[in-house]
């Protein structure tokens, strides 16, 4: 697998995008889109949270065909609460996109994120339509402006590209998500949009996509808010010209292996990202006895806040680790667990079997003031492991959400 | 049902209390203690964290005889995460309160709080034990100094005092709590002791106490983290002479009236000095299908990290709270809900019916500029309603999380 530099959604073959400024937001790019020159197998993964927004609605809608041409996003509003209106407002989006690029609105995917609640600025993003489809472009340059326009808090866009070989034939995977805050996403996520000229069976890029999902947006958290607005999707246009690709298919491994690096790389930028974050925080449960118990375990300690504000204020206070191990509801044996701090300058053992080990504060203080910390836990019950990653909480995560909507 | 001004756990007719600084914190009291002249009938709840602190083991084991004449409540070390040392240290506590008292160790139930996984300073509590059982006493002042004796990151005390009528019998229940950070209780909860001198029957007390739990320590949240040291006693030493109260007896459902103030009323003080808190949250759902859709719902708004800044920020971003339900696990329309944010000087009406309502902002900025906020939710999917308590999320709970330990 190669990592393509600046790779993003426009790095496989046949994909067009492009972000336009249609005025949602005070300023910058708030409008972005996707465009497959034909028709790509599709398959979405949308929030569980039982407050959707009418985009996820329309999605969920349209994709009993999970053939589409095209995403259209905006970002500075959620249309999300909006009752009938954000949904004749979707609608009025999705016709728009169809007739400018003339096809049908139903092969149009529909994503909006922003504030909660008030009426979709619709005007501005049909004739925004209009003025952005002209420029969509095959460049990276125009993916990663996609990739701009569909930003909030964000700080930095987040793409992604990487190319394999697969029956001998060149295929490449590309993306971009958003993320920041209200991120704990729960069968699907914030939003990410993953393209691939690949041809598989779009039954076979479902499951690989529902399988995905698990170890990579549902395992990171910035502050334990599911949003009404998250969603992945990925569109394989077929484009790069191998067989289709059916499950246990000669090579299916390597697009497979490809495709999971592909949305954990976006889940973890999104992490890097959290809105106020200033640390990154991987959480390593090993010796499980269930992949659900690893898991579970896995989050709980990446989502307790007093285990983020310990990191925030790089304090060894390991104690937050095993409490946030012992409320996560998976069953272990407290006293055969072991505990590591660790960073790129060196780590420090916690906890042996269950017994606390002396260590000196101030090399702790030291390995804790590096960005990147690792939280390793071994539980001596099984053979299981799964991996979570969060950001610290700062005074900043209080300061941008304490007044978000102005 | 009489209020009783600095009420506290020696209110009730037969119970000394005092408090003592034994130097496990750098100054100021941290080990307090509560007895009865006579045994009690007593009920615990404890936490349901499996991680468990050493003295909760203790007390779930010595409750084997629900009978018990004190509480002995260390702060500045939860003797949790430290092994057989921390059992050990625990049976050292109780047989050294034993032999001064003159009771059996098994009659002592023992309470810690404070840092995790540091060995509890033993000797310091031994000694202090012989300084304090001689400055027990009956009066509001040794109750309130116990009450001062157990805070650790808390601002200020936390008691309560009633007294009632039952058969022509005067009763009077006291209590006090220590709350602030790791406060999401399950099941049981931070530490809580109450004392009456109602004659009750031991196991008619239990299941009063696990009933109150539910809607009182059970729905309130300072930050999603449930402590490996949560508990909650009430000892009952008879002393006010009523008839032994059986369940259905007359005056049984005064006494419960009283009882459940008692402990919500320490609940909400809990929340009142959560952690870097400043504000006071109560989240009213109504109209649910069920009481524990109600509890789900109102406990996830009130746990919501966006909810608690915005609500730092006193800022109306009402869309966060129709999220936090979306996400809570209860199901729901959100088509049908209407929502209201109210303060002492007046109401704001954000949604009716799933219908967005506009409002002043400047209104809005004004209602939620007071400490305490309401956030009323009706439903219309039934006739169940509950409540929940929390606080707000500020810059000064990150500060106090941040470097806890030192």
């Amino acid at each position: 697998m190669k990592i393509i530099k600046n790779g993003c959604v426009t790095t496989p073959i046949g994909f067009k995008a492009g972000g336009f400024g249609c005025g949602i937001k005070k300023e910058g790019l708030d409008l972005g889109m996707i465009y497959s020159e034909i028709p790509a197998a599709t398959a979405i993964m949308a929030t569980t949270n039982i407050v959707k927004a009418a985009p996820i609605l329309w999605c969920k809608e349209v994709m009993k065909n999970p053939v589409k041409q095209t995403v259209i996003v905006n970002s500075g509003n959620a249309n999300a609460c909006t009752g009938e209106q954000g949904m004749t407002d979707v609608l009025a989006t999705a016709k728009k996109v169809g007739e400018v690029l003339g096809i049908e609105p139903e092969s149009v995917l529909v994503a909006s994120t922003g504030v909660i609640g008030l009426p979709l600025p619709v005007g501005k993003i049909l004739s925004g339509i209009e003025s952005l489809v002209p420029i969509l472009g095959f460049s990276e340059e125009d993916g990663l402006s996609a990739a701009t326009a569909i930003l909030t808090t964000d700080t930095m866009i987040k793409t992604v590209g990487v190319e394999i070989e697969i029956q001998g034939v060149t295929v490449k995977i590309g993306g971009m998500a958003k993320g920041s805050g209200m991120i704990h996403p729960n069968m699907a996520t914030m939003l990410s949009f993953v393209t691939t000229d690949v041809a598989i069976e779009v039954d076979v890029l479902q499951d690989l996509l529902n399988e995905t999902t698990i170890d990579s947006y549902n395992m990171i958290s910035v502050d334990g808010d599911t949003s009404t607005n998250d969603m992945v999707t990925v569109m394989a246009n077929g484009m790069a010209g191998n067989i289709k690709l059916k499950k246990n298919a000669p090579d299916f491994e390597i697009f497979k292996e490809a495709f999971i690096y592909v949305h954990k790389s976006l889940a973890k930028q999104i992490i890097r990202d959290g809105e106020g974050a200033t640390k990154f925080l991987e959480v390593n449960v090993r010796g499980a006895k269930t992949k659900e118990d690893a898991r579970t375990l896995a989050k709980s300690v990446v989502t307790s806040s007093l285990v983020k504000t310990a990191m925030f204020g790089e304090d060894a206070n390991w104690g937050r680790v095993l409490c946030a191990l012992g409320y996560s509801g998976a069953i272990f044996d407290p006293l055969k667990v072991s505990l590591v701090f660790s960073s790129q300058i060196g780590m420090i053992t916690l906890l042996n079997d269950g017994f606390p080990i002396a260590f000196d504060e101030a090399e702790a203080k030291k390995v804790l003031s590096e960005t990147d910390i690792i939280i390793t836990v071994e539980l001596q019950e099984g053979y299981e492991k799964a991996v979570a990653w969060g950001c610290d909480l700062s005074y900043d995560y209080v300061k941008i959400n304490g007044d978000y909507r102005s």
